[in-house]
């Protein structure tokens, strides 16, 4: 029945890319082999006090709430103390402009470098945005202390009065998180849903709306005190957390992660219990990843230190999505390394895949001149010329001129994806 | 600390509204009261059978999956019988046009009346066409045997030679979905995730991107044999499944259902664990609802028999959202019955409000001249106008030009929304 529709050469094909794949022990071998490999590999956790860096220079971690209240507690006592003294008070304000942001190579991530800018109280200039400093101060610190989260434009309506336009408190809430040396989360601010900002050049990018983002697999964590189980989670799968501090306790006997960029496949997958037989944690953001997910991905791998395999449509969008989470936007480049999962491979559908699995020729769409140019752009990206096989992949997608959805797979019959594409992809170490 | 931030004045307004809270129970006397109400009061669910129509017509309902594989063997025997008495075959297709829809006040929806087309296999003309309706016929058979749900983007992909254009298979399956008398769902084909066509006149809408739901509360259902524990879904919530038919054994304690529009109060919910203190379910969809979470909330108001509440913005798109929710789309229309939930209360954000709970003029908007013209175009329409007290408030709106979010109420504390707005708005039964 699966057959139906396809040609009978292309219903022989499926059968002999059936009969292929062999018993889930061996089709599992390579992936074993690489997570092994990441588990070795600890490059990605190396700190920057670890290296030797000529600048003196800044970055942002992760803080749980305790550890806000003590840095915001101490920066008030040295405002109290220099007004006792008679000096006013001002607040030093790093600076995240391009010409203070410092490339590490060895981390594969941009850090602050040690500009810093005075933010005095008693200056005519300066005074409002030192109020709103000082105000801000104070409502994260009752976040923290409640232990609670709101988003940006929550935080924004606490005192429209004082902050006139939302992006006043947002750019403040950005220099806190510098100057507290902790991520935006740590604040216990979430970003709007509305959209995120993504891209770096040439992805202009601007606001796009994102899509929150939903988890299923071999995987358990605590969440706010409640106990998730995502085995369990039907095919809707488990909304995936807008504060990860909420997250705690992951466990998983998963060997990858398959990150997804389609619903839909995320329903195949989710509904034939994909993870089941091959153990793995299946997510998907549907599209553009929010922070939230992006979050949750790097987290996990972290954590679990395994593999993450990404299925994405064979199209310049595909890649565009893969560098949101690989790299980021430009504008948060200083919270970069808390948002990123620098070492995601290329599973597919690839350039490549669409002969390999003789996609049908109607199922293949013209790539649009937006396309060629995204595509093009792409070529001179740093993430991917460094990988010399992205970059021959998207040259054949450029020679061809030809991209695919997941969903072509389809055309060899509903589970293809499930249970022929991806055992075989699988079983062949085919990713890149 | 709650009060940070609002002048001693508000300080004191909300100090005196929250000494006005009484204990749970009273406050969830108007509720309970109302829940009794719904249960008694069982229009909603008188079928078309019951009433004694001119008209011989045509409803789609839900239908489980061995009751579609019935329909679609018992057509295709007549098929073959056609065939082997020599007279080829043909599909009687009702017809979906204005002119054969009728609305039915008694039941406040619309359904088709007896006028069919014939579509034979033996026609130049219609050849095409009954070819692409017998091979979906063929693919709906494969996907309620196998049991497994599809988007109609997938569906379309398993033979892009025959269908050529996505809206082909799309239009054959609205047509399969009324000859056999089942819902979309039922077939076991999902909308894709990239969006739902809304509104109906004056709502000329378009495709619109539309999100995925997420629930937390007092809820327990069993989705794809997962039983599934609403009470213990974090702050992220639970998925809604895009599949309906997957989820059963509903079960809840829950005296109401509140239907947020934003992502924020969600989670501001969510994190404040209201539904413990008043038994609920929290429900969003983050903005325009999609198939998925239409039909999940029908489905759990018919189950539980609880009020729906809404919390929208105060602006014309929060009343455009409870309209997808109330009447759907009008080219859904013949579905109409199955996706919508009639019966909504308007809990707040109303305009009334604004004054009343003292939102400082700085969280107000000023309305748009396009805010202004689709109020004045909701005016006309039939959901309003059956509720002289929307009429009221809409009027309002447009009087005073103000618009507001559900976030303006932040402006008097992080927690006021879960703490002190609604609860008031319960315990007075502030709803209409």
């Amino acid at each position: 029945m699966s057959k139906a529709g396809t040609s009978k050469r292309a219903g022989e094909d499926i059968n002999k890319q059936q009969k292929k794949i062999k018993n889930i022990d061996e089709v599992l071998k390579l992936v074993k082999k690489l997570a092994e490999q990441g588990r070795k590999n600890t490059t990605a956790e190396r700190s920057l006090a670890e290296l030797d860096l000529a600048h003196s220079v800044r970055e942002v971690v992760d803080k749980d709430a305790d550890a806000v209240l003590d840095e915001i507690e101490t920066t008030m006592l040295e405002v109290a103390q220099s007004i006792l003294a008679g000096n006013g008070y001002s607040f030093d304000i790093p600076s995240r402009a391009k010409g203070n942001q410092l490339y590490v190579p060895e981390l594969d991530r941009i850090v602050l470098k040690d500009t810093v800018s005075k933010r005095p109280f008693a200056s005519s200039q300066a005074c409002r945005k030192t109020a709103i400093t000082t105000r801000i101060l104070g409502l994260v610190h009752e976040l923290c202390n409640k232990q609670i989260n709101v988003t940006k434009r929550d935080l924004f309506y606490t005192d429209v009065k004082l902050f006139e336009d939302q992006r006043e408190s947002d750019a403040v809430l950005d220099d806190l998180s510098c100057m507290l040396g902790c991520t935006r989360s740590s604040l216990h601010v979430v970003a709007s849903e509305k959209g995120v900002v993504v891209g770096r050049p040439p992805f202009t990018g601007g606001l796009v709306a994102s899509e929150k983002g939903v988890v299923v697999g071999r995987l358990t964590f605590t969440e706010d005190g409640d106990h998730i189980d995502c085995r369990r989670m039907g095919v809707g799968g488990k909304a995936i957390p807008p504060n990860i501090s909420k997250v705690s306790n992951i466990a998983s006997d998963a060997l990858f992660i398959l990150l997804v960029e389609k619903d839909a496949a995320f329903m195949r997958l989710a509904e034939d219990r994909f993870y089941n037989d091959y153990p793995s944690i299946i997510i998907t953001a549907k599209g553009q990843p929010d922070v939230a997910t992006r979050l949750f991905l790097r987290k996990l791998k972290l954590s679990l230190k395994i593999p993450v395999l990404a299925l994405v449509d064979s199209d310049p969008y595909g890649l565009k999505i893969l560098s949101v989470y690989m790299k980021g936007s430009m504008n948060m480049s200083y919270d970069s390394s808390n948002l990123t999962t620098p070492d995601i491979k290329w599973l597919g559908v690839r350039p490549s895949d669409l002969d390999r699995f003789n996609i049908p020729a109607q199922c293949r769409l013209a790539m649009t001149d937006e396309d060629l140019k995204t595509g093009r752009k792409l070529l001179e990206e740093d993430f991917i010329k460094a990988n010399p096989a992205w970059v021959a992949e998207l040259e054949l997608m450029l020679k061809k001129k030809e991209k695919a959805e997941i969903q072509a797979l389809s055309s060899f019959g509903f589970q293809y994806l499930s249970q022929v594409y991806l055992p075989l992809k699988l079983q062949e170490g085919d990713w890149i």
